[in-house]
């Protein structure tokens, strides 16, 4: 593992999509009362990713901000849309990459997927994996994977520092606060900053070595017509079922009349994002995984 | 009960919401088989409620579909907003009160709240609570409740129709099409159909002559602080609990510092509604029935 300066300053932020209440009030509980998130080795500041989404219940008001953050889009003076704007302001606040002004960013998001305390990795740093493998040996629920190509992993928030990842919670509905989740998140990010205040004074916190991650391999969108219409429904059999084994010949869609279409892969993958709601414009049903077993 | 005529013309209605996936796609999934809906006795036809807003993803565009449907405001003028004007043409096709064109009208929606498969009464005509009543006898999962006052009812699509109701299906997330919920509510559909065909063949089914009904007493807003923002959550004791009973001293919230906010009510209660996404806006938390038996 390179050698690495202590930590000085955590970004968490919240609310990047406007509709995911439960981390937006975690960054309004984190401001009311910052003691709960003060370390006497780091300074932790918060950000309402997203303030206008925020206010009108949506998930963006122009475009997805969590895909705005491109270096070359943020050096663009022609992109104006609001979130295009609020990328930039972002990036000066919290840093460019190569002269981050933050050392390391949790992104607090929530998913209607079924997928429980999610770790997303930005990259696979070392120390991002050994932190990941951390909060899954302290919590059996912590699944921890990549969710895109690492070539399009620069658009999201998260890519302004290199150590960073995000918190995905799920099942939340769009526009719901969830108070069971809300815990959940406030407990993971407690342990996150005494990793980080244990890490910062020469005193790692006792961790499994190994560590099993769900490996992005691709997506799968829903059928569709020529106009683009959905013509057909998550499966039952599937619904729910994040994390579990998919083999091919399993039914992934329902048609309207009740047929079932399997899934035609070559080997058996992992599943996560089904159905998630933000996911549909983007055309995609799911994405895919591998399980693989790292040593960190 | 009142001597009635046959019923000739029954209008299903999705995606009033917009982002309520699962009536949207059931009414796009009867256009294109109809015969699904076909009986010999009455005529059945389909409208998407709100296109623009299913097209966007959204609720609504302007303002809550589901809430123009007052008789002043469909004959007032000035009333211009894209659902004001939507509420007008459905008016118009649907039929106006005393001169109804479509005789039963049938709105499918979905909610966030655990509320299974619910029938909500447009009002209490008893061709609509022996219809409730035969539906609850065929599917112990189905639940038949009121969600506001009488007062506020005239406001709501069904209030075009004397006989009419809504399907509420639930938890769903918005932007979610839910396939398991998708069949339940067609098999609900069918079993309407059914017996408003044997209704018209002078063949009424059989059902239970007692009906359980939780009616309306109440709404209860999240506890908010001067400029209205949301201070606590609902308790995780009581989400998901639509149904069961509340008992005076109950939580019912949670501070983001973790204090329990009882409910105190003088009498047991059974909230639904809880947690509602689409009601955060509208200053409800959940709403309060009593729960009665009626003889129908």
């Amino acid at each position: 593992m390179e050698q690495m300066n202590r930590i000085r300053r955590v970004a968490i932020v919240g609310g990047t999509h406007g509709n995911e209440l439960t981390g937006a009030y975690l960054i309004k509980k984190f401001e009311r009362f910052p003691e709960v998130i003060e370390r006497s080795s780091f300074e932790t500041i918060t950000l309402l990713g997203n303030p206008k989404a925020f206010e009108a219940g949506r998930r963006y008001i122009d475009k997805d901000l969590n895909r705005c953050f491109h270096n070359e889009d943020l050096h663009d003076p022609t992109l104006s849309s609001y979130e295009e704007r609020r990328a930039k302001t972002i990036h000066q606040m919290l840093g460019s990459r190569g002269k981050a002004q933050v050392d390391l960013i949790v992104d607090l998001h929530s998913t209607t997927a079924n997928m429980g305390l999610t770790i997303i990795m930005g990259n696979e740093h070392p120390f991002n994996l050994r932190l990941a493998a951390y909060l899954s040996s302290i919590n059996p629920l912590v699944r921890v994977c990549n969710s895109t190509k690492s070539s399009q992993r620069n658009a999201f928030l998260r890519s302004l520092c290199e150590l960073s990842f995000v918190i995905e919670i799920g099942p939340v509905a769009q526009g719901v606060l969830n108070a069971d989740f809300f815990q959940k998140t406030e407990e993971l990010i407690q342990a996150i900053l005494d990793y980080l205040e244990g890490y910062n004074q020469g005193k790692t916190l006792e961790s499994d070595r190994t560590l099993t991650f769900y490996q992005y391999v691709g997506a799968i969108d829903y059928p569709r017509n020529e106009h683009g219409e959905i013509q057909a429904m998550i499966h039952p059999q599937i619904q729910g079922r994040d994390y579990e084994p998919l083999h091919p010949g399993n039914p992934v869609f329902l048609t309207f009349d009740n047929q079932a279409i399997a899934y035609e892969g070559e080997s058996t993958v992992y599943p996560i994002f089904i159905n998630e709601a933000a996911y549909y414009e983007k055309g995609i049903a799911m994405c895919l995984t591998q399980k693989q077993q790292l040593t960190v």
